[in-house]
């Protein structure tokens, strides 16, 4: 088979990652510009086909077959940016468009979740199954799902944001604006907003500054050393989050539910408790037929190989 | 086009109905036999294989495209019935593979729900969508998953039970054995449960009897003419539906969500909270973009319909 080369673009809030990748998954070349030193999109745009133009020429492969964005509420069909909260450019960017003008080929647009799914399944552990969930645990929680080997993005391209499926009416108030949402729970920011709470439920009482400073791998080393509270919040996430896989299963009954994200590096601490709550919650006709996996893919690349294998959805 | 003709096989407890139906979705004929005579799926087979003839030498329709067969816990991977709890017949009975040894035609098996959701897309109000779910309310609540104008089955044909997504920890004991399901709380049973828990919340002793004798009907009929608890009974019901239906939108973004089943017949005591419930409990990226809708299938005649649709997944 001859070398095929795609371009991966993994846009967040502070920085923007773009990666040559081959057929095989290798990423021949990295780089990385600020995001945020833009103010608008035009401007974001011209710096990105610029980081493009140059990492072609200095690698020489100036064939590619396609480009692939991964990008916070990223919609496939209109390959738009719609309102993503954590970006300095707002309202509606016609980001697919806006790359074409300046460059000539296939431009597939999504989000983060959906290409870190996709990546799972064209270079990654998902690489023989056509049903499965990816999860991916970070400042916020996402989901991409595949049935029948397709990503679903739904009648309006918005599928797959578990994230904000209601867990506990009522609950914590979520960015949403709604309550409850399973990544108030479960992303890096739930598991430290529990820890706080089990800290001062045990009357600790933590300055502001102390509370700033805790961040998930404190946590996730104390539980490890033992930290009884440390422990019961990854006991804690792990019911939200089993419970959560459970009810994603009664959906669409994949072979596999994938992890991905910061939070997943605590191990043990948290998996033991996910795979008993998920265990206890999922419906009889699943029990023992549903892995609980983590993505196979190297953590610093994954949204790079996610957005690349966009470009083969 | 020449017409074209299917049968559509509805295997309930109590009673077995099938129909002969044209490409346009008409019944040309129906017929019913009891199911429960029947202690084994031999003989059970037997006489569907009976009742087919008997229907086609009647008709002098010879020439049929294929049956479909909808049936609880029907797979539509392995054409099995896997241990439905309400039939006389236990286990796993190869239901297609008995269907073919006696007539060489295509058979294709699925469950309830997943006939419902096909026939309202081929003969029904989904006509052209191709992102719908169904939700089957009845003695349980079943659905059935549209994505991409194809039925979702998942890995191991077991996708689209929505009915036992846990929407309250630790609440009503399901008959599948695990706690809070949400056919606990919409099913006619569960309406039923909620209705005379606030009978006795509000002082009422009822005897067993009385208990029995309540039905369906009865509390709907009741919430028309302003009877306080049921009026009540069925916002509880909205609720709980609207959540659970705003969750499976976060999974897989459809054009609408379609209703069928009894407790439908309630009409706008439930579909008022329902819709309201549904709303405030929506991700703002969908917020009115999601439709509400009663099936469009004529009710003695749909779980034929459905059933003769999946002779065309």
């Amino acid at each position: 088979m001859k070398t095929d080369y795609s371009i991966g673009i993994d846009i967040g809030g502070t920085n923007t990652d773009l990666g040559l990748v081959d057929s095989n998954g290798h990423c021949v070349v990295i780089q990385r510009f600020a995001t945020e030193d833009h103010g608008n999109a035009i401007e974001f745009v011209d710096e990105l086909v610029n980081q493009i133009k140059m990492m072609l020429s200095e690698t020489g492969i100036h064939k590619i077959s396609g480009i692939g964005v991964g990008v916070p509420n990223g919609n496939y069909y209109t390959g738009c940016i719609d309102n993503a909260v954590n970006l300095n450019f707002k309202g509606k960017i016609y980001l697919k468009d806006l790359i074409q003008e300046r460059i000539d080929v296939n431009v597939v647009v999504s989000n983060d979740a959906n290409a870190a799914a996709y990546g799972e399944m064209i270079y990654g552990a998902a690489r023989r199954m056509r049903h499965f969930i990816m999860f991916t645990l970070g400042t916020g929680v996402g989901s991409g799902i595949v049935i029948d080997g397709k990503l679903v993005h739904g009648f309006d391209g918005y599928a797959g944001e578990l994230g904000h499926a209601i867990l506990h009416p009522n609950g914590r108030l979520c960015n949403c604006g709604r309550r409850g949402c399973l990544e108030q729970y479960t992303s890096a920011r739930g598991i430290k907003k529990t820890y706080i709470e089990l800290l001062q439920q045990s009357g600790k009482s933590l300055t502001e500054e102390e509370m700033e400073k805790i961040n998930g791998k404190d946590i996730s080393d104390r539980a490890t050393q033992g930290d009884v509270l440390a422990i019961k919040t990854y006991r804690l996430v792990g019911d939200a989050l089993g419970l959560a896989m459970a009810n994603a299963v009664a959906f669409s009954s994949p072979e596999a539910i994938f992890l991905m994200g910061g939070p997943v590096k605590a191990g043990e601490v948290l998996l033991e408790p996910l795979r008993k709550s998920f265990n206890d919650n999922i419906l009889s006709i699943y029990k023992g037929r549903v892995k609980i996996l983590i993505s196979g893919l190297n953590e610093n690349q994954s949204a790079i190989l996610g957005a690349a294998a966009l470009t083969r959805a």
